[in-house]
């Protein structure tokens, strides 16, 4: 595999997979890999990454056993990336990148049909645009900000995509949770897994992930927290786990 | 304080203050301690209490410093109990327990005007009527199922007496999270802080602590976890500042 400038190659260590990416776009983090792992996969499962990005987690969940993924992702530069890093790994049969808006689901409809998912997952730009500070890497700010999806946008794709009790699965900041469990609820996926991510015991959530199922009744349960660090500053064993493997 | 049948008078260590409970009611418990100690209180606050049931919160607000709380019951010898509580403790300068059901806000109009608290406060019944086992004792029953008053109640007559940037804070069930948080935003209750409670670190959450601020903007601080047992089964040490005092 030949890089090009600006790129490295990044090891997934959970799985042995590597990845390429590039230092003028958004890296992947801590919050892809969580909600890679939180995402319950089944073997012959139909999933679909809402802005695939560098493709993380499609290569997360193709090693945790999904068979047909779908990356969507807007961006022209992350597409080759993420399909680059497809094909390094042989897993062309696993998961196809696609070039898309996913803002538009009816302009997919004859490649990816309403109601075929079994899996839906998004790791959307977090930030409503005009708060916090944007990135002056357009492709960068792209990934955090709500320039180019909103989240009423990415549940909207979720709901329309995932099948009757499919699931829908998606991180993202603690501060939005009112707005995601009453969009949520009213697109018809109704949140039934919440956890939150504590940096450490003593401090507020920084991340939360959530699932919701596609026709489920009200009922959610809040997991058990995830702590990131030890009071010494170390990493929990929960999140070395995901890292590195079992 | 002569103690009647079936009574017993129980200490609120934290600030001193007696309680009278009665075998045949509603106890309070745990959530009960922790509402009043994460509503935010001002000496000057007007402060409501929606189903004072035996008058801890109350008295607990007191002991805070909350200098006039009106504690609304609707089960008549709760009422009773928790009026001759604030009698013991020489508080019924602070405290005045009112027999009345807060579905029906308007019709105390003249005791407690709309939009006249500073804050209102809930520990209300966390089942929805036909979910979990019904106590045979009825009382018990009305504080626990939704008999006399669902969520929806509980919100609104929290909308209709707190002022602006009032705030409102309630108890409840994480499994009901969505709905709260939806009731709330909907209702004019903007959730501001969330915490919630976990049995021991590695347990799902079991309670949940809200608070909503009457015209509050979007963005909720979920707070670091309350994890209630050490890992040796041992009350951790904020449960034990909570009951024991600092």
């Amino acid at each position: 595999m030949k890089l090009l400038a600006g790129e490295r190659l990044d090891k997934l260590f959970f799985c042995g997979y590597q990845i390429i990416q590039h230092e003028a776009e958004f890296a992947f983090s801590l919050d892809a890999v969580l909600l890679a792992h939180f995402a319950k996969v089944r073997l012959d499962c139909q999933a679909i990454d809402l802005g695939t990005g560098t493709g993380v987690i499609a290569l997360l969940l193709a090693a945790r056993g999904a068979q047909a993924i779908t990356g969507l992702e807007v961006n022209t530069r992350m597409v080759g990336l993420a399909q680059r890093s497809v094909d390094l790994n042989h897993l062309g049969d696993k998961i196809r990148i696609l070039e898309a808006d996913y803002r538009y689901p009816r302009r997919l409809l004859s490649l990816l049909p309403a109601g075929s998912a079994d899996l839906v997952v998004a790791n959307p730009p977090y930030r409503v645009v005009g708060t916090g500070v944007q990135n002056a890497k357009k492709s960068v700010a792209l990934a955090r900000h709500e320039l180019s999806a909103a989240l009423a946008d990415v549940i909207a794709a979720a709901a329309f995509w995932v099948k009757y009790r499919g699931r829908f699965a998606m991180v993202h900041l603690p501060e939005r949770m009112t707005e995601i469990l009453c969009l949520m609820n009213q697109n018809g996926l109704e949140p039934k897994r919440l956890r939150l991510i504590y940096p450490a015991l003593d401090k507020p959530a920084n991340m939360l992930l959530v699932e919701g199922v596609r026709g489920g009744k009200a009922g959610l349960e809040v997991m058990s927290p995830l702590i990131v660090h030890n009071t010494d500053g170390s990493y929990s064993d929960e999140i070395k786990g995901l890292y590195f493997g079992p």
